[in-house]
């Protein structure tokens, strides 16, 4: 049971957003610079990177969530996704984005996790100063994301056809015009702020 | 040294920000709606939550620039700052302030740390659920924010002055106008990206 009154049946993040509308929008707005708009890694290695992090940091939502949405991103290769987060080293990956989730593992421990030999490798591998960046920003921002949605205890759906039908909209639309909808279910929620 | 390169001068974030105005700006809109916009918790109250998650990250530059805001929100009493940084149980601070910290510290262990036990010490306080989710949501912000900052090994000063001189701006403009600032100091430095 969530730790404060959200809508019921919106999952995870979606509650929260419903809840406090007024940070939904920035944290929305976040998560489509860092995954969606282009950058120089692809939309699917970004969320390969976000849902690696919400592994490493058991948030069964985020790693389902995003999870889903790297595998439209990827022709659907779910396999690949379960690859990643399991054992990333031998996962048919390139070069550059294994050294980019090495960098990843060591934020998801803490900033100063992250010495010269990492960011060697990465250079080694052909990552650029702003990969890099990315790399490191996504991981930190899901090290927010996944306590956000764990430490006020938001259900989260088990089943993983539940994740594949929103994954489609997002991979396409990006999420900066989620908080759009999640305003119009608290309009319809009636829901009383304390 | 900083594991990119970013324009020398710009401690912290903010030397990030000018890098990368992309992600600058929703980082920047979500500091102000956590920490600057008005809320149930003062600006004050959540800027000790900021500074102090960002002490038991050991991110320097985030414990000192939010500390120094911290402390002009609160008369410029900066002894109570470290005081709440070194022990907050002890410190003269509200029985509610102590209970979110104590999630806030939860927060920073990892999100599913979150127990029944602190959410019931919090509502025993007074703590609104908006209140709670606020804090949860600040301490997580600062789990990214001081990743973002040390994991690609910024330079902050070391020195209390440097992080004075900004804290009065912040504290009465809030986050919110820093994008634009540091747009300028990145047209000024003619940086390349890579």
């Amino acid at each position: 049971m969530p730790h404060i009154a959200i809508p019921e049946g919106l999952p995870g993040i979606r509650g929260l957003f419903t809840f406090r509308p007024e940070t939904a929008k920035p944290l929305c707005d976040l998560a489509d610079a860092l995954l969606h708009t282009p950058g120089p890694l692809s939309p699917g290695e970004r969320e390969l990177i976000a849902t690696f992090v919400s592994a490493r940091n058991d948030c069964h939502y985020c790693q389902s969530s995003h999870g889903a949405v790297a595998a439209v991103h990827l022709g659907g290769d779910e396999a690949l996704v379960a690859h990643v987060k399991r054992d990333f080293e031998s996962a048919p990956i390139s070069d550059k984005l294994k050294a980019l989730l090495a960098i990843a593992a060591k934020v998801q421990q803490g900033g100063k996790s992250v010495g010269d030999a990492e960011i060697a490798r990465a250079r080694g591998a052909g990552a650029t100063d702003t990969e890099i960046h990315d790399a490191v920003l996504i991981a930190a921002a899901f090290c927010m994301y996944n306590r956000y949605v764990d430490g006020l205890a938001t259900w989260a759906p088990a089943e993983a056809d539940s994740y594949r039908a929103r994954a489609e909209t997002i991979g396409k639309n990006g999420y900066a015009a989620i908080p759009t909808a999640v305003a119009a279910a608290r309009a319809a929620s009636g829901l009383p702020r304390t």
